[in-house]
């Protein structure tokens, strides 16, 4: 079994089913993953020990998913120089608390932000950066992205039908 | 069957709930609509193709309603001179997102914003706009505005006599 | 001297530095405009009476900034059955006041809002509406939007030079 | 029957329910109402004569409650000089743009806003400002602010109860 | 010298520039006022003192003014059965903190707040109150208002002229 | 039994859900707690009356929780020289009313805020403050942290299986 | 010299002047203070350090001043079992995102947050929490306080005084 | 002269100054870039045409930076299968607009968000990116972020020494 490349970290064991879409899009696209429950408030020294030795434990993005004072992320790319992309969590606020903690980073420490409760474009970004070095996982990304474009066409014929029928 | 005058264009299928009462409420007035589902980032090209030939191909007004990081109304509005009316739809922060990416455009590029997930106004704001033109419609706008008066003072009636009952 | 299709309508005379980018952008245009300081809350008889005979003095579209609890351009679409273009205006909370008071209409009556401060778009929106029946001033909007990308592309050169001395 | 001295006008007939604690609070001190579904933007002419006639048909207060794009009570306050009280109804975005559109009047039409939803409150304070006048009503209002004393008293005993159970 | 029926109160003298305009409103109608810097927190045993005495020290409306985390309006209002005007004022985050802490007062106990920074209203909303009883007050206000709109109606003709100078 | 140590104040009974979890931790924790309903605008005189003896009545830190324009914790700072701990409760807005509300504190008089809802923590914190004097409590602290972080490292193990899974 | 009881840290020494406050009360209290600039993302070790010993190093309090991102307080609380005050600075968002950041921590690690740019409160706050071991300093502490509200009584009477001479 | 394998785009040249870090940073660490204002809505046909060849161009990673209703990153990220990092800039409503319009993103087109006005970790992610692939830049980025360290221990160590003055 490959050694994982990518890291999908939660800051709670009840973040799984919301950052589940990460790792499953990165399984699709073939790439290994690791999924972790880390907390930067709660068992911080294996969350910081993880980011540490993230990079010579052959990892090579981090995905870190947390809701409210979302710290995860942040204090992960203080201590890992790899990309490190931050999934904000709708636990309240709407989220807002967990996209402001997760996206203000100072100068210096960049967290790559995506949606709220964005856990699927996370593992896409993550893809993405991978496809760079990779030919093959590029192939498979573009694929995907097809796939998407399809799929929307193919709702757009129907949407089109439902409307003309709307109006008979 | 005459050639549609108003697009009714949605980032994704599962919007077409909400956007369906702009559809209605044209086909309601005799407007000919077209209904598509086209999405700015998904299906980008198919998106902006639209937009630059609609108004070749008879479109005179162009609704667009999108939800999150809601780009429809201003890519079509980059690529069309015809008015383009958003409607921000509420999928994540109460549709404050799609507000402000319908809104807030650039000078030079207007879209003509409605309510959240008010795509029923969206409709009659392109039938408005139709109306400078079209005497029937115009008198038909009138005759619904005065509909909609009309169904107000029934309500005020029945609410007069719940209140007065209320204080017996 | 044409009488005016469009009207600049403002809350208050201290709207006027914030409204003429409006004014100036259908001059431009040869868009024969009329600029009117009228206040819902305290000159209400005059911009009612306005709104209501503003179809029969041939208006076409009407143009209304307002800031803070901006109810300028809802009273004037509950008045008049013309398209309405709505300017929030930044007076206070970053104009998010305004923008919510001005775009969040009840299904029925509709405003079409542009961007806080927005009154140069408000005026191409009017533009763009009426050109929809006047092809000579849709080909003078053609132009000027031409003329708006050719401005871009001027300073993407300018930027680009900059940027490579930047790296030297 | 004694002729209303307060009137509880709410945007819509969907917003009795929300309103209803106004009308109740009033009639249980004794204080004779009125209660009316009048819009702003759907049936301006019938709210601003209600507003403009207000005073010669004795009333004293008006009480507004409406949502989204909440223009009712500055309507009405630009047309009749008695205290206007406004209740935002949480209609979307939490409230927040009702609470906007109400309490920033401008300069010169004030309107007393309440809290979101808060009609019971609405009711109070029309039976304070009337009560500056009426004696009676004075001490009706004070037995019944003792009243909420004491339920939060009697409600003190059982929660302290209930606190030294849990930590037995 | 009659004594006073409106206090304006504050919560710290550095508030005392944006409360004047309250102060200032009622002298100009006639109602004597006192002015007063009453810290709910920093001096709450004599701003309590002052509520709970200020019906029988003959005050019939009590305006309170305050920033950030503003109790001021909530805890007079506590101990007086008055009408209690808030303005929230702006001294951080845009006058928000203040605008929620005023207005969303619990059911039982009504602040009647305006605008941020609204203390001219709230001196205006003070008088209108105090006019239900006093036709002569009533009679100024009426001549205020009109003094007002003609205000606004001469800025309209000079807003009007410069409109047309610069289509010219 | 011990005389209370901690008060868990709320402003209403109705809040006893909310904040339960603070009294739980602290009889968890072996300290001994008094839970009251003493509302800042409804039962404001007992409110007070608590605030100012509890120093003398042993006292040693004041939990507040209350909704909307919640003024509990800032009135009780008012009165007591005492650690005291603010839970904003999301009653309307998210909560974010009640948080500004309990954090915005003018210069002078503090109170400790916590999370929105966030009750257990505002009991630790609580915790935290006596174990400075009370080293049988540190050590309670301590163990609880490290069951914790125990916990999150148990169910980081689940994960990592459930992750492992999910990528066969 | 005394060894430091209360630590005043910031996450950039350009927040220096925004936390002087706090070192400066507390040193006019006669609290011994040290003052550090560490970066929960900059200098994470020598800040995780710094937490880890903070109380075998004596410290008592930690006071943590940070914006944007702000989760120096939350990371410091992480490895410390003290009472840590955060205090969130207005660097962008009006300090919206340093407030979430700071107060929105999950259960089982509490922060003590104060207002947006609150550092003398944070001083006071940590103050108040070591008075509970120490009367002296609990006697300053009220001293402090009566100072604070004889210069809101102070400032009360010119106030009045201003305001008498306003209505002359 | 190297071919530039990352592009820092901007909507406007106006965005210049707000964007240079990013090129300033990049360029420091000897990564070549090209600089380029290209308008989403104004010169959409150029941005639409930049992104879609960028891969075949030789680029790695995209950097957009657009105010208002930042359309930027994400029109790019539509038409480009590369990792597209956007930088939201404070024109508006303190960046808010931008923020929510670059990182709300729909599910299949992720765009990479760092904080409002954070070019400078933009510029800083790209190079991490790039990093995965380019040793050398690794050990740069390394040591910068040890410069970047030891800039801020050396601003500790003038803290705490005018910290320790202040308290003399």
């Amino acid at each position: 079994m490959p050694s994982p490349l990518v890291a999908v970290l939660m800051g709670s064991s009840s973040d799984l089913a919301a950052m589940q879409p990460a790792a499953d899009v990165l399984a699709e696209l073939g790439v290994p993953v690791e999924v972790r429950a880390l907390s930067a408030h709660r068992s911080p020294e294996q969350a910081i020990e993880f980011a540490r030795s993230a990079a010579k434990n052959g990892f090579k993005v981090l995905i870190c998913g947390a809701g409210g004072a979302a710290h995860l992320a942040g204090v992960v790319a203080a201590h890992a120089l790899l990309p490190v992309i931050g999934v904000p969590l709708a636990r309240s606020l709407g989220g807002l608390d967990a996209l402001y903690s997760t996206v203000q980073m100072p100068p210096g420490i960049p967290v790559a932000t995506v949606a709220i409760d964005g856990a699927l474009n996370a593992g896409l970004l993550a893809a993405t950066i991978l496809a760079l070095g990779d030919p093959l996982l590029a192939t498979r990304l573009r694929a995907r992205r097809e796939e998407t474009t399809g799929k929307v066409l193919a709702s757009d014929d129907e949407v089109r039908e439902k409307g003309s029928r709307l109006l008979d």
